[in-house]
């Protein structure tokens, strides 16, 4: 079933201790699109500027991704310049030029209104508003977010929140959302915002699912080189949704939402292994297969006859 | 099978968030025996000193911990003060008294030297083999060691690698004693240095296996109250060789290694409830065993019949 994404996309220039790339295709719907489209139909919207080079749209296009949803403004496109150091963990922003970015007032063809499945990537939360009246009853919501949101606009946020199913959300923004340090306790304030499941990202040591009564833990794919963390988030995001509309069950189980944390780890591992959505560009559905069973093999333990 | 453990007994002063507590019972040998007691017979070797109050020892015997090889050394017991912020991921050390530790020469009642399973708790290297050279052929030999030795003792260090199975070790001190930010190129040149089986812990994040050429990743348990997390690193490597030791198989399994760490994580996840080792004082069967089948939940996804 289809998949909306709203977000941004954007040209970056990223500066990773193995190297350097200036005006590499990224964005949160670039990213998350991508990922995505190994798993359904994805339907984009975004705006970029008059610089936008439109064999970036072609290779979207080429991964089946409808993007009649792009609007194409007037000025530059959206820029960012960032920088990591060993640790890879946290990028160091060097400059961030809005640009069309500005102006974004996200217009869903009428396509898009019956789609099944929505993610707002992390933009201003009266923009993901604006998305979600457009929706005619979506399946399932998911969100991202940001603290510049969480410390600038909480009130538009927590409307936002209110009215969207799963968070996805960062280990250190989870806590500053919540006023919390432990996971757990934070977990359970945003819920009571919202969201019946929350999902933390921590980066290299992966994600935790807060859904019902359960927790799921979920390892981050041990890589020996991580090349380029931009992105991995918003792959992680693609993966996740992208499994689950590809299930389009009209109820979400925790067998499905287990298996795509599991997912999203997976597309996430392969994307941080280049600049850019380059490693996604060349992946292989096999790839995809072979990791995910690696992720089985990497978190199994039997059961025991006898305990103790 | 006997499992030997040599480390340290102490009174420690520790503050929390959460409240404080004066020489409380602790030291590496301490939370080791009293972790792996659930599961195999101990066999302690350690120094106090005159103000040990035996009341100490007997709780540790009331386990079935022999302790025939705890020597009472003139002079006052090994005490450690520290504290702990709200994230306490790591402790600030205020205040360190070797006392008795200063002069300890582990000597080995014969009834152990046939144990099959030895620990060698965090302390100087040098004794780590004056341990090993009074063992009579054990069948798996696995330590802990920590950025002093690394630092000051490295060629000692490096004799007791070279000489041991399994290495239990800190992130952090991993990535220090291997010369490498990446824990996957760091368990490989740790592996160099003789250990075939390396674990790596994470604290909050749980434990990395590296072991043959598999990787296992368990998480730690999610606590809403992590209380004091005072010995929690020496817990687990309680439960891990207590459940290696009690399976007593003459070649080691991935199979058991997996468990054996989860045990691990499941031991250490109850003594950060309490102060001191108070928690597993109380600690029951029927605790260990439901918090066991609580991790198979926490990690546990199904296969996919098709993954893309």
């Amino acid at each position: 079933m289809s998949l909306v994404v709203v977000g941004t996309m954007a040209y970056d220039s990223v500066k990773t201790p193995f190297g350097q790339r200036d005006r590499a295709l990224g964005g949160s719907a670039t990213y998350f699109s991508m990922s995505s489209s190994f798993f359904t139909q994805v339907n984009l919207v975004a705006v970029v500027g008059e610089d936008f080079d439109s064999k970036d749209l072609q290779t979207l296009q080429g991964q089946g991704v409808d993007i009649s949803g792009v609007e194409k403004a007037n000025g530059k496109s959206f820029h960012w310049k960032g920088e990591y150091g060993y640790d890879l963990s946290e990028a160091k922003t060097l400059d961030t030029q809005l640009n069309v970015l500005m102006g974004f007032d996200p217009k869903l063809p009428d396509g898009y209104r019956k789609s099944n499945y929505l993610f707002l990537a992390n933009i201003d939360p009266k923009l993901q508003q604006k998305v979600l009246d457009q929706m005619d009853k979506p399946r399932l919501v998911a969100c991202d977010t940001m603290n510049f949101w969480i410390s600038g606009a909480l009130d538009e946020l927590k409307k936002t929140l209110a009215r969207v199913d799963i968070l996805i959300i960062n280990e250190g923004e989870a806590r500053m959302l919540a006023g919390a340090t432990n996971l757990q306790k934070a977990a359970k304030t945003i819920r009571g915002m919202g969201p019946s499941t929350v999902i933390i990202k921590r980066g290299e040591y992966g994600a935790l699912l807060f859904h019902e009564d359960e927790i799921f833990s979920a390892p981050a794919y041990p890589l020996e080189d991580v090349f380029d963390p931009t992105g991995a988030g918003d792959t992680f995001a693609g993966g996740f949704m992208g499994h689950i509309a590809r299930m389009n069950q009209p109820k979400l189980t925790a067998t499905i939402l287990r298996q795509a944390i599991v997912m999203g780890s997976v597309m996430a591992s392969f994307t941080v292994e280049d600049f850019s959505i380059d490693r996604l560009r060349r992946l292989k559905r096999e790839e995809i297969a072979d990791r995910f069973r690696f992720f089985k093999s990497l978190t199994h333990f039997d059961d025991l006859t006898e305990v103790v």
